[in-house]
């Protein structure tokens, strides 16, 4: 997940916050309120993370960065919740392994609602007692990061208890064949032209962000082209038809050998039984793959080699960010409560947020003299700045209010497990 | 688990199967009913099963074998659950793979409740419909056999869920330190000597066995001396204080190296924090270990070791059953709801039944001219005989109805997790 | 490996051991010669060690058991020696991981050469100034174990160097199709029947034996009856052709795994390409299967799964030793230098020494009031008595003179790199 | 290891690379030459390879590349080395798995030699054939990468055998305390400033590179500053005796990870007995650690850590080519034949070339517009670009001839078996 500590910026309003904190909180139950308190207990890999959990340690942010060290006399709701809901702050001291987290029947998802209102009613309270002090500035920005945090773990919720769901031994099966004939195709793709030149990209600092947007600085790019929309699912078939997962010359070696041991044939969830006729796992069954929607569920690798295959390449996140920010369009964010990335639609530049998180040819770096932030928060603020791509827009489970152009999402070129798509780019030699 | 076929036996009453099968029945629901619905689905290792696929598991047993094929025109309560809870009948078809139990949120604990409740009124009435006809015969005889599968099976609800608490990333801690003092001395250890020559052994099939105890056969047998009650934790204490656990010289070659590989300092949910003071897992919380309590939740290897530092050995398992018959005391049984091993007490042998199941010399094997039942049941009842050692006379989580002499329970040599103990034996040389 | 220590035996004489040491020693050279330095340091798993490991350890035993504590002022060819090519003696202090056997390029096979021939001088030596002094019977006795010892490795030898070449990627390719039309049936296949009651098994220390082949001691047998030969291939293909390894209910569970999990579709070292005609690697290349022939390299659990097909079984050790006794017939032996086993010729009880050792119902358990030898070589006698199965009767691999009725070879239910078939057995009833 | 196509360059003269080839095959031999033949077979672990199957592989390399499609009638030496030495050319066809290339006891090193001299031959015969017709350019630029992909495998040989000899049972001990105290320093830091602004980096294509180092493009740089040499084994050891290893906060999280799964506490081959004095393995013993020498056999991930604890950076490799551009000083190199870094000596830059292979903070990428070569040789052009480090400069085992500036080299950011150290960089801000 991206670094968690932030920039100074402008004075917030506590009023405001006031608002956002309630919201911001109660998503987190709405998205979950459908799971049993069985279901949100899954964890189905390692990587991945119980509901509860999810819904505990969001909690546990607040309580150990903002109550502990602000409010006089402020007990722990359990203080054993310290070590057991501390995710990788390691000078907070030790933490559960990760693994270990589909262990936790203890505390019962009852108790985590309780620890959770416990919590809010205290942050709201102090909230309340604001005095427009300068001196609380600082706590102002920590609660604003508190819930940028709790938004981060929001999608993780929607793409970790799918996950689990997918991989109940009561496993969905393909057994609904809707007619996918009336589907309206996507807006047919063009190529947007830019040009060569130094840019500026990265956050400005004049509001939220995270410290891995910053500083914002200049970078030099040649001419490119990039496409109108994110490659469709329609499109990614005829790369499958074409034995795009048979032949080795089209992938990164790393990735031939993840399609190998991890016998790859498609995108994750995705199942056939003749062959040609495609499903996919949604919320609690298998539908058949909507051609036009965008291709969704797929890792680096597969974004590289489909690439590849068309003779052009992935943008680079400083490529992507310039476009975006010229053209700020919306696919479908979590509010649209769809939880499934939707078909383009409409002429123009589409996608640039939502739908699908789009993979570019960057690896995870710090931006030129970026500097950590001092303090526990800023600790680790580099530290998963290697082995990672970095991945933009946001998707359909992302809060509308959490993206931006120059938020910088990053993960492990085989991940595949989140809302990840892709968008073409090229040269323009 | 013991192999699931059974003896031809004598005329059971349908009358009494009813009795037997309510309190077999409603056991289940008792021992385990302290748990939260997430309790109930936890896995902590692939070798155990979460508490809510036991109730299920056992569950289909009835409607598989019994009422499937018996009552014309039964539904299944859900088609799916055919597939889902079949633990390991090839014959059945496929089933889940066996470590991804803890993977089952749904069905709920709520469903499977009514699952059971389903399928033990169609039960009921198929027992209250008896006609008392010879034919019924197998029919009763199958239904018995599924309750001495549930009761196997109760006993596993108690050990993985023992299990599957001592995991939980809220790992009980030593915090105790009670005052153990008080505790009086287990019964002074004496040996009782038995001569040599022929013995019968195993079930003569007068009433209900499970196939692996037949048929009654005789064996040759050298005079031997057994000790009077089981190895106890203060004897063993000596063993752990002589460097048991630092001796390569005294272990098997594969204990040895499972000694080293899994860290091995003392019995599984053994706890110290100086070397000194011991506590063990027990229900939820670390309580001292009492002294003269049996030993509890050794391997073979550890039983064989302990054995060996003695300057002794273990019994084979016709030498136990020898003894059994002749003196078939009783310690704590499931019943007794303790669940835990008690210190022996009062004089004569002890504890041939209860407390602590005793691990033998001997590799689970099939006796002389052991036959295969037939059919489905029977498939397989040979298919476990290999790896495994036989342990003798049940614990504290055995029901009483369920164990006698002849019984044979067994585990690879390595398995700590079930109540197991030892009981020395020797030569008379 | 079979243990190692020795029980005292009658007065040998140092002329006759001289004899025999130059023979033993020599043997070792001469079924090793045709390898190169490079072929002899080649280690294809983990449970093979590579050639000159075993020419070095062999000699390791010579140097570290004899020569250092009776020759005064022997000064040890190598020092580093003494922990490079110690086995698994954990008194004499450690020894470097069996799996890195193979980064040995060092000493060289010249080194080790050398290293055997000044300690055979040494020990030469101190053969030939034998005084006949009744003290030193228990030298003499030591060297005697030392060739026994050097015996069982030249048949690792062979097997191990087998398995390696086999592995190496320039893979011996299915290339020859031998006309076989010619090769002779084997004899046909009858049955021995063998009354009941009580027998004595067991080596009565007369002259050489290993420890677990002791005490002599009764057994109590039922009527069985016992092949006549060794299973052949043609026998074998017909459980392959009735679709043996992929019918669950013919193998143990354990079994069934490792078919499963190791992809055993037939016995090592075979292979087919048009799934009908089958050939076996035999020293460096593949060859057709001859039908006549007994089935070899399979495991206890093909082993077992086969006479199950049969509807028989396999004998008990004591059953086997039984009619040995009575029917000492040979078939090749490391002698014959054919290294391969011959198929059955002849009338009477076929094969009860040599071509195949033969899988046996037995787990490999201490005999009856069997004691430990004292000292470093006894140490671990009783180490390996689990998990392991009892083989009898040598292979085509196994020197003439090493071999008896009362031997006892043993290796994990899964093994398939020895000489290993069956005979078949059953219950008279 | 770098792609492996080639830029078109100026035209090369036959002449000249007649002397070029037998000098290049001829250092293959000399620096392998001390090495047994059993020495050339161990394979240390995955990533590493035997020498004899480097000697072989780079001679495949000709013969498949140059003699089979240039050669008229060409017959292969061996037709199935064809299959034993390829690397990883999927295209044509498939090849051993590389984990198994120290199962190669054949072909021998002997026949390897052979196959040298074989191909040797045919290519010189080929070379003085040389009509200095221009349609032969192409061939003789192949030839030149050939010599070039052998230089890169010289530089391996040195690397894979120096693991394989310390990874040997017969493990180099601490046994040497050579008196280290007339040791002279290093060179001491400076600090190098440079301007910030765009900048040219690449290879122009005027003569030899490998595909990767091209196009030549402009970059856009911020001011920095470069040390003037190497960190040295005294500077290091400040890291860890500040407790280097022991701090979570000093490393990226997945260096966190390595530190405590692989037990990182120094560089490889380093080590202690008592803390203080260390030594580390060259050749074929241990020896001191020279305080002035170059830290070596570091991973990206503890290079890291150091620059982090020094409160400055790795450089970039454009910040890296700029300098060593203006400052091509030379360290060791294997022409040296000490084939270990040197202490920096004299004023100035130092160590642009040789002595230690430098981490960069750039992952491995295409330059921009990077195209690959047509054929087979271009096939897996970008294959290797995902998931590594850069590294740059050349190292003590590295051929003069070889290296460049604009020469990148390129292992995962765990390799700490090239001669790899480190120089510091920061921001000027």
């Amino acid at each position: 997940m991206p670094g968690t500590s932030v920039q100074k910026s402008a004075r917030l309003s506590a009023e405001a916050l006031i608002g956002q904190f309630s919201k911001v909180r109660n998503t987190s139950l709405e998205i979950t309120g459908s799971l049993s308190p069985e279901d949100q207990m899954l964890q189905s890999m390692p990587d991945a993370s119980p509901t509860k959990w999810h819904l505990a340690h969001t909690t546990w942010f607040f309580e150990t960065f903002i109550l502990l060290p602000n409010v006089s006399g402020y007990r722990p709701f359990d203080e054993r919740y310290q070590y057991l809901f501390n995710s990788y702050y390691k000078q907070l001291g030790s933490h559960p392994n990760r693994a270990s987290r589909g262990l936790m029947s203890r505390p019962s998802l009852q108790e985590v609602h309780a620890y959770r209102a416990h919590v809010d009613s205290s942050v709201l309270k102090l909230l309340r007692n604001s005095t427009g002090d300068n001196a609380e500035n600082d706590l102002l920005i920590l609660i604003e990061l508190g819930l940028n945090h709790e938004q981060q773990h929001q999608e993780l919720m929607l793409t970790d208890s799918k996950h689990a769901l997918w991989s109940s031994p009561l496993a969905p099966k393909v057994t609904r064949a809707k007619d996918v004939a009336g589907r309206n195709e996507a807006s047919p793709l063009s190529w947007f032209e830019i040009e060569g030149g130094i840019h500026d990209v990265g956050h400005a600092g004049e509001s939220f962000s995270f410290d891995n947007e910053c500083p914002r600085h200049q970078v030099l790019l040649r001419p490119f082209q990039i496409a109108s929309r994110a490659v469709s699912n329609a499109e990614y078939l005829e790369f499958m038809t074409d034995r795009g997962y048979q032949r080795a010359d089209l992938w990164l070696s790393d990735g031939w050998d993840a399609v190998n041991s991890q016998g790859w044939k498609a995108p994750l969830y995705w199942d056939t039984e003749d062959g040609k006729e495609w499903f996919q796992f949604r919320e609690a069954d298998m539908e058949p793959v909507v051609p036009a929607e965008p291709v969704c569920h797929v890792s680096f690798y597969e974004a590289d080699a489909y690439a590849r295959w068309r003779g052009v390449r992935l943008p680079s996140e400083a490529e992507w960010e310039v476009v975006a920010v010229r053209h700020p369009s919306k696919g479908a964010l979590l509010e649209d409560k769809v939880f499934h990335p939707q078909a383009a639609a409409g002429a123009g530049y589409q996608q640039a947020f939502g739908d699908v998180w789009e993979w570019t040819a960057s690896p995870y770096l710090a931006y030129p003299e970026f500097k950590p932030a001092a303090g526990l928060l800023g600790e680790y603020n580099g530290k998963f700045m290697c082995n990672q791509m970095v991945l933009r827009g946001g998707s359909c489970a992302t809060p509308a209010s959490h993206i931006r152009a120059s938020y910088r999402n990053f993960f492990p070129p085989h991940a595949r497990w989140q809302f990840s798509g892709l968008r073409l780019a090229n040269d323009r030699t």
